[in-house]
């Protein structure tokens, strides 16, 4: 138990005492076991006087970045004191085609460091930082799967008393990852008000699995394009990569497409609850400078409804009873016979590939209702014609008469051969339709949902109770959620991991304290494939 | 099924046209079965075209206001657009008691009705309001438990075309809820961009509960006084009164005592991460404009540690294995057989009472451990001195030493009879233990962990898996938690409710969702006592 102790101002005199008025703690911090610890300041040199951030930087592994890296980390044992206000970074000429990506991400990185300084403090004095991008390939402006995302990190002082931060990089995503390691080596000395960076730091690093994403739903409830961007800062701080933006949905088509503008104005929640050309342009950008591909969806057959009413292109929308036509109100599902459907599919992924040009595309796919269908009137007499009969397997043939033709509209606008992603199956993580896929040879994104789907957890919304895939998913759990345990040997085959946020129960409001900290969690899962589990990541997470 | 139809533009030609062209949406809501259903607008007169906000407010029972009113609901079928730049609100005479704080809620209340507006349109025109606040007794400036909360609001045009409306009401607290449903009763229609209220309408109301609460815990984690804030403006709109804050624990002292500042000098998390005097004042005036008590607990003689280190009078404190000597870590219990202990608290009651001059007092008194009193040496002794057993009975006389002296010491510093708040014990709503409770003729506030521990479902914190009160508890299960249900006939000794937020996993990021809209149906609960349930509560909510 506790006896009674002398206060602190019993222990020391003289020039140490007034030097120690001036910190604005009692408390110092220790690396002990692994963690830091409070120890009451007495009567220590400044040199041993840590703050809580300083000590988690020696203290953690890998100077607490996270996610941990997968090379080399040196770090040396002294900070220095930076300066806000002298801070460059350079490295891309001008005539370069990364030039203006490079500029905004150092635009980027420098507002990450202004918010490391609590807004109340005035912080003077500190060396220069001069950071140097040096982009082996700057041809490289767009992601792709095969990215090279790797990077070096060097930081030293030159004989001038100036600091040195040198970022090698094969691509401009490389290098941003760079950026984003040194932001986290930018602490607040709180005891001091200084900002403090390592003087001798050197790291190599790249990632495990190329796609590491975050699916958010914007179609159950709006989301702010405000919201949106503050999701992104979370992701490229995490260095995630893939931002899946699932656009639409039956519930609402708050997507404005430029050739076929009826569908917001009658789809979106309100005239002000739409993704303008603007807005995507927006988010585009902001995600391209933080390292991340705007994925966008284009969700179909199924989970279409609102907006195409005045169209004869959907049905079962908003039929009752509707757990006989869909997963979960309101219902609504292509009539895939019209040639109507193709018409309009060919427009809208005209327009989504003309404005996110991605390199890759989401076709959605999930949660095809055969019952549905098998209740449309004219759907039931064209399969007739057909001669198809109304079992299982003549509507996965009618399915595949939508896939293949929208399949074929996605390529003829890209132009190219591009990477598809579908939704296949509903499974958690122990699921063994998994290993049918992976010997099929298909290439897998993991977003189980018993460890991925953010929403799980709340209270019922179409009744009382708890929704459908309660309990909460701790961040505990996320970390242990690891490709290897899941498909074992065969990683090669998976592109990394989505946690999903559906939005029937979350809006602007709500979003970030649903993504973060757990979205955080994944990213190391994914970044550096850790072979210990999350008791080990507790103290840097 | 849907069919082919024809667009909008096929339904109507000339100046209707023309006028419908100018809307800011497709659709128009209807009332259908108690809900609004869109409608496609076709060649409807603009009557007859609703907004949601404007169907909501005649679709749902009592004009949408939540909570619910108690009395009669008088609400005509016409609309007033309202110039929001020439609003009044007058009553209390410059020389009277209540001045000042009419005129601060009547600045709220203009603020409120500003947030109403999207902040990218621009509202023009409309009549004038002009609102006249009628307050018998202008003397009564503070709370109480018996404080008379009812009031009426009568809206109607005067013959020179200017909005009256009338709050009547024996006190500030309850003229103060005549302005938040008239708040209610002001909608922004979104077809048409204008700014409406019911030009007649008429309301008694008063509150079934006199104590409607929200706990707030700024110990475990830190909460920002912006947060504290955007709390009491969410509970002044709710009609709740009391914000209970859990000041303090043995997580840390964020508290400023005057007369003790070594306590959070020591004992809070952080410099910056403290309520200082100003900080407190400031709170209290911004929930005092709204109707709201600050209560504050002090919570002893367990849940304290941090800020008592330099002392000898907690024992206990960070001991290991913490399971054998409190309910979390970090275990901490005063010596209360200690004389300085009696010291220490006469001060902090002393200063909490000078700053909140609350008009009851909590003092915790949860989680006792006997087992760390039976550790702790100094207690062991001075008990065998005193001829007392180390048994239960003995603990207990011990607790009841500190109970019976901690009492004198806060009824010495308010200066008179005080109503005292102390937790009793934990319990689920069907608990045999509030039977005896109420058979011992206490009155009781309910905050029973199975409906209103509002940080219940979320991830296990000390490890893994759950938090210990899973699972997430949903609004419909805090609207189906009626005072009635739990203590049967004997409602006269319920004070009311409040919902607890505990924040070993939440801070200021997430505090906003994890408080609304769930308070709000303990809102309704308490305030309106409804017979009926969340179904029938749904489409207002």
């Amino acid at each position: 138990m506790l006896r009674s102790s002398p206060t602190r101002y019993d222990f020391y005199q003289g020039e140490q005492a007034a030097y120690i008025s001036t910190l604005n703690s009692v408390w110092r911090w220790e690396c002990q076991k692994g963690a830091c610890q409070k120890v009451l300041i007495t009567n220590e040199t400044d040199d041993s006087i840590l703050s809580l951030s300083e000590c988690r930087l020696f203290c953690a592994e890998s100077g607490a970045i996270w996610p941990k890296p997968t090379g080399e980390v040196s770090l040396g044992s002294y900070l220095a004191e930076l300066n806000i206000n002298s801070i460059d970074v350079e490295g891309a000429k001008t005539d370069s085609p990364v030039f203006a990506l490079v500029k905004a991400a150092g635009k980027v990185f420098k507002e990450e460091i202004q918010q490391v300084i609590p807004s109340n403090v005035n912080v003077k004095g500190g060396k220069s930082l001069f950071v140097t991008v040096d982009i082996s390939n700057p041809n490289i402006t767009e992601r792709s799967l095969v990215t090279d995302e790797s990077y070096t990190l060097k930081i030293s002082e030159s004989s001038d008393g100036r600091l040195n931060a040198l970022i090698t990089a094969a691509t401009f995503f490389g290098a941003r990852y760079g950026l984003v390691t040194l932001s986290q080596l930018v602490i607040f000395d709180d005891i001091r008000n200084k900002l403090k960076i390592p003087r001798d730091f050197l790291v190599t690093d790249s990632p495990a699995y190329p796609y590491r994403g975050i699916l958010l739903d914007t179609s159950r409830n709006y989301v702010t394009v405000d919201t949106i961007k503050r999701t992104l800062r979370g992701m490229g701080a995490s260095k995630l990569n893939t931002f899946h933006w699932h656009i639409t949905d039956s519930h609402s088509f708050p997507y404005v497409s430029k050739s076929r503008p009826e569908l917001s104005k009658y789809g979106a929640y309100a005239s002000n609850k739409v993704y303008s050309p603007e807005d995507v342009a927006e988010i585009i950008q902001y995600g391209k400078v933080r390292g991340i591909r705007i994925l966008p969806e284009f969700d179909a057959p199924a989970h279409v409804g609102e907006g195409w009413q005045n169209t004869d292109l959907v049905t079962c929308f908003n039929w009752q009873p509707w757990q006989n036509y869909c997963v979960e109100p309101p219902c609504g599902q292509f009539d895939v016979t019209k040639d109507g459907v193709y018409e309009a599919i060919e427009d809208i992924y005209g327009d989504m590939i003309e404005q996110f040009q991605p390199d890759m595309f989401h076709m959605g796919g999930d949660e095809i209702n055969f019952s549905c269908w098998n209740s449309t009137e004219n759907i039931v007499q064209w399969m007739e014609k057909k001669g198809w009969n109304r079992t299982e397997e003549g509507f996965i043939k009618l399915w595949d008469y939508f896939q293949s033709q929208a399949l074929e509209k996605v390529l003829k606008k890209a132009g190219k051969e591009i990477p598809i992603v579908m939704w296949t199956m509903w499974t958690k993580g122990d699921d063994s339709q998994i290993t049918d896929l992976l010997e099929g040879g298909y290439k897998l994104i993991l977003s189980n949902y018993d460890a991925l789907y953010l929403d799980c957890g709340f209270a019922g919304w179409v009744t009382d109770g708890n929704n459908w895939c309660s309990p909460y998913i701790g961040w505990q759990k996320i970390y242990e959620n690891k490709p290897a345990t899941i498909v074992g040997t065969k990683t090669d085959q998976v592109l990394g991991s989505e946690a999903a946020l559906w939005t029937e129960q979350a809006d602007s409001t709500s979003i970030d304290s649903r993504l973060w900290p757990r979205s955080a969690a994944m990213a190391e899962v994914l970044w550096s494939e850790p072979s210990t589990g999350w008791a080990v990541a507790e103290q840097r997470f």
